[in-house]
C-alpha cells in the first residue's frame, strides 16, 4: 500500500507536500519522496524511511516551485531499495515527467515482456516503470492523450499522479479500487488545488475536500484550473473495502463515508451477529488504536462498558533488542501492555479489525488471560482474511493466512480464546453500503452490494491477474 | 521528572534494564543511561535521546554482569548535555559507585556552597553530585551507613538507586514523594530482584510487583537477598498526586491504586461537580491519550456517548518543518486531528488532565469548533495548576501558568470555550484516598487527606525550599 | 574523471573490487559503486562519497559472487546525486546488465535526441545510459555483438566495463584516450583476471599487470578465460597526456611508462627550457604531492637542493569552518604551510604540475614570500592549460582558465611571482614519447608525436564534439 | 601525547581555537575539545575523533566569548571515552575552571590515594582531575597561587592551560619536558595572545611566535596583558628529544630550532655514522612523510639520489575491510605502495625515524624487495627505542619494543634487511644541541648534552615514577 499527494498553485508546494505525506504516513513508512516544479524543471528528493527523517529543511529547500507531487511507500516483501522509492522521475522526448503510484498492475509481467522485447530497459523493480515506458513510446501529442493511451494497455488498480513542468495530472482507475480525492484551499488571490489518497491530508494543511475523484476520471490541473476527462471505457466500481476495515485513517472520509463511523457500525453489527453472554462482569476492550471505533460500537450495542484494557506504548520503533532468555509475549508486550485493573476477574471481549497470521492475536489473548481475565472472547470487525490482495495491499501469501486453512473453531482453539466471532461478509458490505447511500454521492449513484472489492475475504477477484514469476522483478538487486 | 530501574541477579541484567527503561520512557526522553557490574568493575553507557536510539546491541554488549541500574531523564529547562545524563558514575576511596536519581533536593544550593567551600569540584549541573560528595566524605565503613549519613544532610524528594561492585541499594525519601516499587522474577534456580519507578516496567520483563518501597525505606540488595532498613526519622507521607493526574502510565499501580481507575474516578467526580446540560447532541471526547480514562468516567456518569473526537498521529517526532505561511492550529494539528464525523453539529465536552499555559487548549477548542461543534465545554480532571513543583517535576514558572493569574471565567474566555470546569482539590484527593483505602496498603496504614503533595494545585508545599540563584548550576556550560 | 575496476574468478570479488577502488580513489571521490554477480543474479551497492565511508562490511556482505565491477566518480559541475553514481544497473530482455564508464561521449546529445524520439526514457544525467539503450535495442544475439553494435554508434572516449550474470566485458575506445589495463593473480587452483584504470590498483591486491588494453580492443572474460576481439575500425591512438601530467598516480605505469619517471623527465626538461639563475641561495620546492617528482627532476638538472618547502596537512577534509575575519591565504594554508626554515632568505623555485585558475598559485606565491623568500620563481611541468577537455576530465570552462586569456607575463604578474615558466608542448610530448619508445610496447608499435591527445594545451581536438545544450542533461534534478 | 591551544582577546576565539587544534591534529586524533568564555560563564564542547568531524558550525556557535582553550587527545591504550576528553571543566568555590593538559604526572597514584582518602571523587580516568582537586582545595585567594600550590605537589611532565571567566593561565613544568610556546597577532585595535604546543598552530591563524614558554614559567594572560611568573624551584631542563625525532610537525620550531632542519641534520649524521657502500645503483628513499627530511639529509651527505620510492595514499582512514584471504603486506600496502620504477634493480637505502615493534618495518623491507630492489638497507634517524615513556608519549610496553630485547643484527635479520643502522645517541643529541646553540635562545642559555630527555633511547629517566597499578584508573568504565 502507498499514499500519494499532489498540489498545484501554492508558493510553498514542497513544504505542503511534506505535510500531506506526513498525514498519509500510515499508508507507508518504507520510503518517501517529493518532486516539485518551478514551471521549467523538475526537482526531486527521495529517502528511505519516514517523511520526517528523510526530509530536512535543507532537502526541502532544493525543491522550488508552486507545484509538487509526493509519495509514501509501504514496506514490501521484496528488496527495500532507494531506487524503488517514488515519485519515479524520468526525462523523455517531451521533457521531464514524474509519477507517483498507489496500486498494482495485474498484467505487469506481460507488459514488461513486451516492452523488454522491444528494447526497453528497467532500472527499478516497480510496475510504475512500465507505465512510463508506454507514455514515452506513445505517438500522441498531448501528455493527457499519451497517458490515456498508456493506461488503456494496463490492467489493475491505480491512483496515479503525474507531474510535468506544466501540469499535474491525476488518474483513478475505472473500478476506483484505490481511493483518491480532490480538495482546494485559498492561497493569496487564487485557489490551490490538492489531490490525496485520503482526505485527512487536507485537514493538516487547512484545505477542504471537494469530492472523491470519480472512477476512471482524469483530472488535468494547470494554470488554467482543473479539467475533468473520462478517457477509459466504463467498468463497475469496485472500491477496496479493506480501506474501511483497516487501512484508512478514522478521520478520513471515503465516498462521503466517515471511516470512523463505518467502523463503529461494524462493531454494532458484530455485537448483533456474534453476541457474548451479557453480565456485569463483561468488559469490551479494543486492540488499540485500529480496534477502538469498532469496540465503541460493540460496547454500545452490547450495553457493556468500553475500557482501554490494553495500553499502547508511544515509543516503539523499528528495531528492538530482544533478550536471549525469552520473555512471554515479548514482541507484543513492547507495544501493548494489559491493564490489569480493568481485566482482572472479568469476561473480556477484545475487538480487533482482522486476524492475519494469528500469532499476534494469540499472544494478546494469552496476555489478557495472564492479567486475570476469566474469559477472553475475540471479536473481529471483518470476515476471515483468506485471500491475498493483488491490487496493492501487501498481504502474506495464502498459506500464511490462518483463516485460509483453519475454521473459526480451529482459530479459536489456536488463539486459546473462549470464543472467536467474525463479522459476516454481508454485514460488512451492508454497513458500508447503507452509510454510503445515506451520505449521497455527488454523482447521485447508489452503491450496490457489487460496488466493493472484498476479494481478500471472499476470493472474488474483480480483475484477473497473472502471478509474478519468482524473483522476476528482482534480477538486478541494487542499493 | 525522571525514571529509575534496577535489577540484581539476572544473567542479562543490562538487557533487562534496557527494557525496563523502555517501559519508563514516558518519564523522560532527554537522555538514558545504564551502569552494570560483573561484581568486580562497573560499566556504563549513557546517551542523549531515547533508550532505543541511544543503545545499540553493541553498546549493550559493553555492559556485562548480572546487576545494573538505569535512568531516563526528562528534558529540563536548563542545558541538555550528556554530562548531565545519569546514572552518575564515580570512583572514590571505597571503589566505584553509580547513582540514578528521581526527584529534587530542596537544600541543594546550601549543600553545594558548603561542599565547594570545603574544596569539592562539580562536573555536572545536577544535585545528585552533592549526594555523591557526601557519601565519599563520610567516615562510616559500610556503604549503607555512608548513604544514610549523606541523606540525613539532604532535604527534598528522592527515589535513589545506588550500584557498587557488590550491592544495589534503593532508597525512597521519608515523605515518599516520588514513587518507587519492588518486584521479583524467577531466574534459573534463583530469584531476581527488581526496583522501578513504576510497576509497568515489571510487566514488560515478566516480573511481579511485590510492593511499593515504604517511605524512608532503604533496600540493600545483594547476593544475600533483600534487606530492609529505615535509617531516617519518620515524616508524614506526601505522595505526589500529579503522578496520578498525568505523569504515571495508566497501567501502573501506585500504593495499590490503578492509575487508570483513579483517572476514571476523577472523570466521574468531575461530571458530578461540573456537569454539562444533558441531551442527545452531547458527546464526550478525550484529548488522547492522557485524557482517555477520565473521559470514559465522565461519559459514564454523564450518560453521554464517549467518542474519539481527536485522532492522534503516531508519527510525530521532535522536529518538524513549519511552513512560512501559517496554518491554523498548525502545531497541534500535527499531533491531533479533529474527527469531524463525531463532532459536527454536536455539543462537545472535551476532557484533558490539566491546563498549563493554555495555548494548546485554545488551539484544540478552536479546531473542534472549526470541525462543526455547536458548543465546546472544556473539563479538566484536576484543579487549576497554579504553582511550580520543587520536588522533581519540570513545570513552567508561575508567571507562565495561566491559572496562577486568571480566573476560570477568564481562562474559558481565553480558550474561546463555552465553559470550563475543573475538578476540585477535595474531589481530587478524595478520589485517590478512597481508592487507596479500598486497596489496603500492605502496611495497614490508612491514608488521610494530608497524605498527598498537591502543592502544584494548592501552593501548600510540604518541604521548604530555597529557589536556585539564577544560573547557579549552569556556570560551566558544557557538552 | 572516473576510475573503473573489474575482477572475474575470485572468491571475494566484491572485497577485491572495494580495495581496487580504494587504490583508484584519486580518480574520483564523489561516489563509489560495486556490482557483483554469483552467476545467477547481479547485486549492487552505490554510495555518495569515498569508498571507505560508503561501503561497510554489511554492505559488502550483500554483494556475493566471484565476479564484480566497480566505479569511482569525480565530482562534476552538474548535480551530485546518487542516481548518477555508477555502475549503472538495468534489467533488459536478456537479463541484467551493469556498466561502469570512464570517459565521455562526444555525440551524446544527438544520440539522446534520436533515442528519446524513439520512446526511450532517461533516469540519469549520464551518457552511459545511452549506451545501455543501444545495447538493449540491438537485435544481435550475443552480448559482445550487441555491445559492438552499440559502440559503433557512439563517438568519444571510453574505457568501459560490462558485467552480466556470465561475463565481464572490457572495452577501450579505438583512440585509447583513457587508460585501461589487464592483470592477473593466482587464486586457489585457477587464475583471477582483473582490469583497472591504473596498474596501481593491481599492486594493492597483489595482482600483476599483464598489459595495457589495446586501442579498440574488447576483452571478453568468462569461465573460459580471456578472449580478445577488435570489433571497431582502427583509429590513430590519442592517449591523454594529462594523465601523465597530473591525473594518474606516480606509482602507475601507462603503456609501459612509469608516471613518476615521466614527471621527473618533465622536471629535468623544464629546468633546461626555463632555467633560473644558479646560486647558493637557490632552492627547489614542490607543491606537494603532485609536484614532487618534477621538482626532484628540476633540482637534479639545476644542481640546486630539493627541499620540502611546503608542508602538507594530512587532516584536510571536505568542509571546513572559515572564520568571519579573514585570514591571509586561508584556504591554501589549511592544506599547505610554508616551511620557513628552508625558504627564508632564499631564491625559491616552486614546481607545480599545472595552473588552472591561478587563484591557488597566487596564494602559494604570497605565502612563500611572506615566509621570507627573496625571490619566487614558478615553474610548471606542462604547457599553459588553455582549453577545456571534452573527453572525460572535468576542467573549468575556457573563460575560467587563466592561460586562455593571459600571456605568461600577465600570469606572472597576477601570481606576484618573480618569474613564471612553463614546459613547452614539444618538451612535454617528447618526454613521454622517448620514455615510451624506450619501454617498448608489447605490440612493438613506436609512438609518434601524434599519438597523444594534448587538446587541453593545444586546442587540437582529435574528435569533433557538440557542446551540450545548457542544462540539457539536468532537466530532471533528482536526489 | 596531546596538543593544547589557548587564545585570549579575539572576537572569534572558539573558531581560532578550532583552527589551532586543526594544526595540532597530528598530536592526537582520539578526541578534541574547546572551552570558551565570554567573561561571565564558560562554554564547552568535546567530541570523540578529529576536530573537523567533532565540531560543526552549530557546535562552534555554542562557544561565545573572546577567550578559549582547546585540546586534542591521542588514542591511548586504556578506554577511549568522551568523559576522558579534555578540556576538563568543573565548577568549584571560586567559579568555573577548565583545564587542558599535555603530559603525564609520575606521582599520580599516590596523589589519588591521598585525595580519595580525603573524600574526593573521580569522574574521569585522567591525572588531570587530581590537579583540579588540589586547586579546589587550596586555601589561597588568587587562582595563580592556587595553581602554584597545586603544582608543587605534583611531579612529572606538564604543559597546562587553565581558563576561568577572567584569565587564561599557561604553565610549563620546571624541566620543560613537553613543548609550549607563546605567540601574538594584531586584532582590531588590540593584541591577541596565543599559546600552543607547537608554533605551526600560529601559522594557520596568522599569528607570530614570540618565544617558547620557559621552564617552570607561568603566564597569566588577562585583559591586562601577559604577566610572567616563576613559582617553582628551578630544575635542569629536560626537553623531550622525541618531539624532534618524530612527534612535532617539521614546520614547527622548538627552542628556536626548525624541526625540519634538525631532521635533515639527523640524516646527514646518520649517513656519516652508518654509511652504505656508494655506487650508481644506490638510491635513498624515505618512509613518507616523517622520514622525508632525514632522507634528504642522508642523500645529500651520501651523494646518492633522493627518490620517492614509497607512494603514500591520501585516503587511508581508521577502519578498513580486510579480505579473508590474506594479501601480502596488506596493512602497510593500504598506506604505502612501492614505486617500482625507482626501486627495481637498485640498492635501496630506506630512511625511517624509528622502529617500534618492527612489524611494519619488516613489511616495508619485504615490499621493497618484492618491487625488485637488489639490496635493502634500513637506516633509522634515532637510536634504538628501548624504553617506554612515562612523561606523556604513548609507547608500547618494554616487551613490545623490538630493540629492548634484540641486537641490531637480530633486528636486521628479523626485518630481512641487508643491513640496519641507527643514529647514535651522541649523534642525536649533538645534532639538536648544535642547532639550538646556533639559534641562540632568548634567555642566552646554552644547552648542554644534559638538557634533553632521551629516556626512550637511553633508559635514563630524569624523574622517578611509580608504575600504575593494573586497571587502577579504569574501575569505572563508562561511555
Amino acid at each position: 500500500m502507498c499514499g500519494v499527494f499532489g498540489i498545484f498553485g501554492h508558493p510553498e508546494a514542497a513544504n505542503m507536500a511534506y505535510l500531506g505525506l506526513h498525514a498519509l504516513q500510515h499508508r507507508g513508512q518504507e520510503s518517501a519522496g517529493i518532486v516539485s516544479s518551478d514551471g521549467e524543471r523538475l526537482f526531486g528528493h527521495r529517502a528511505m524511511g519516514r517523511v520526517q527523517s528523510g526530509f530536512s529543511p535543507t532537502d526541502l529547500a532544493t525543491l522550488p516551485g508552486d507545484r509538487a507531487i509526493g509519495h509514501v511507500r509501504y514496506s514490501t516483501a521484496g528488496g527495500s531499495h532507494l531506487k524503488n522509492a517514488q515519485p519515479l522521475g524520468v526525462d523523455y522526448a517531451r521533457g521531464s515527467l514524474a509519477v507517483a503510484h498507489n496500486g498494482n498492475l495485474t498484467n505487469h509481467e506481460a507488459l514488461r515482456d513486451r516492452l523488454e522485447a522491444r528494447g526497453s530497459i528497467y532500472q527499478t523493480a516497480s510496475d510504475t516503470e512500465s507505465i512510463v515506458h508506454l507514455i514515452a513510446m506513445s505517438k500522441k501529442e498531448e501528455l493527457r492523450d499519451r497517458i490515456a493511451e498508456a493506461l488503456t494497455q494496463v490492467e489493475g488498480a491505480y491512483s496515479l499522479l503525474f507531474l510535468t513542468e506544466r501540469e499535474l495530472i491525476a488518474v483513478r482507475d475505472p473500478r476506483a479500487i484505490r481511493p483518491l480525492c480532490l480538495g482546494e484551499m485559498a492561497s493569496g488571490s487564487g485557489v490551490t488545488h490538492v489531490v490525496a489518497s485520503e482526505s485527512t491530508a487536507f485537514d493538516l494543511i487547512g484545505a477542504r475536500k471537494v469530492r472523491d475523484v470519480a472512477p476512471g476520471e482524469m483530472l488535468i490541473i494547470s494554470a488554467d484550473g482543473v479539467r475533468s476527462e473520462f478517457p477509459f471505457a466504463q467498468e463497475p466500481r469496485k472500491l477496496c473495502i479493506f480501506e474501511h476495515v483497516y487501512f484508512a485513517r478514522p478521520d478520513s472520509t471515503i465516498q462521503g463515508v466517515s471511516v470512523y463511523e463505518v467502523r463503529k457500525a461494524f462493531g454494532r453489527r458484530l455485537a448483533a451477529e456474534q453476541p457474548v453472554e451479557p453480565g456485569d462482569d463483561l468488559v469490551v476492550i479494543p486492540v488499540p488504536d485500529s480496534g477502538v471505533p469498532a469496540a465503541i460500537g460493540f460496547a454500545d450495542r452490547a450495553r457493556a462498558p468500553f475500557e482501554m484494557g490494553l495500553i499502547r506504548s508511544h515509543y516503539v520503533g523499528r528495531t528492538f533488542i530482544e533478550p536471549q532468555q525469552s520473555i512471554r509475549h515479548f514482541g507484543v508486550r513492547l507495544k501493548l501492555n494489559p491493564n490489569r485493573a480493568v481485566i482482572e476477574g472479568k469476561r473480556v471481549v477484545v475487538i480487533d479489525d482482522s486476524i492475519v497470521r494469528g500469532t499476534t492475536s494469540r499472544k494478546i489473548v494469552k496476555m489478557i488471560r495472564d492479567a486475570g481475565a476469566r474469559e477472553v472472547h475475540v471479536r473481529i470487525s471483518s470476515p476471515p482474511t483468506r485471500w491475498p490482495c493483488y491490487y496493492g495491499i501487501d498481504t502474506p501469501t495464502r498459506s500464511e493466512l490462518i483463516a485460509s486453512s483453519h475454521s473459526v473453531d480451529e482459530i479459536s482453539s489456536y488463539l486459546t480464546a473462549d470464543s472467536v466471532g467474525y463479522l459476516s461478509l454481508e454485514g460488512l458490505v451492508e454497513s458500508v453500503r447503507s452509510l454510503e447511500a445515506r451520505a449521497g454521492d455527488a454523482s447521485g449513484a447508489r452503491p450496490s452490494a457489487e460496488s466493493y472489492c472484498h476479494a481478500c475475504f471472499s476470493g472474488s477477484y474483480p480483475i484477473p491477474f497473472t502471478p509474478a514469476a519468482p524473483n522476476r522483478q528482482l534480477r538486478m538487486v541494487s542499493g
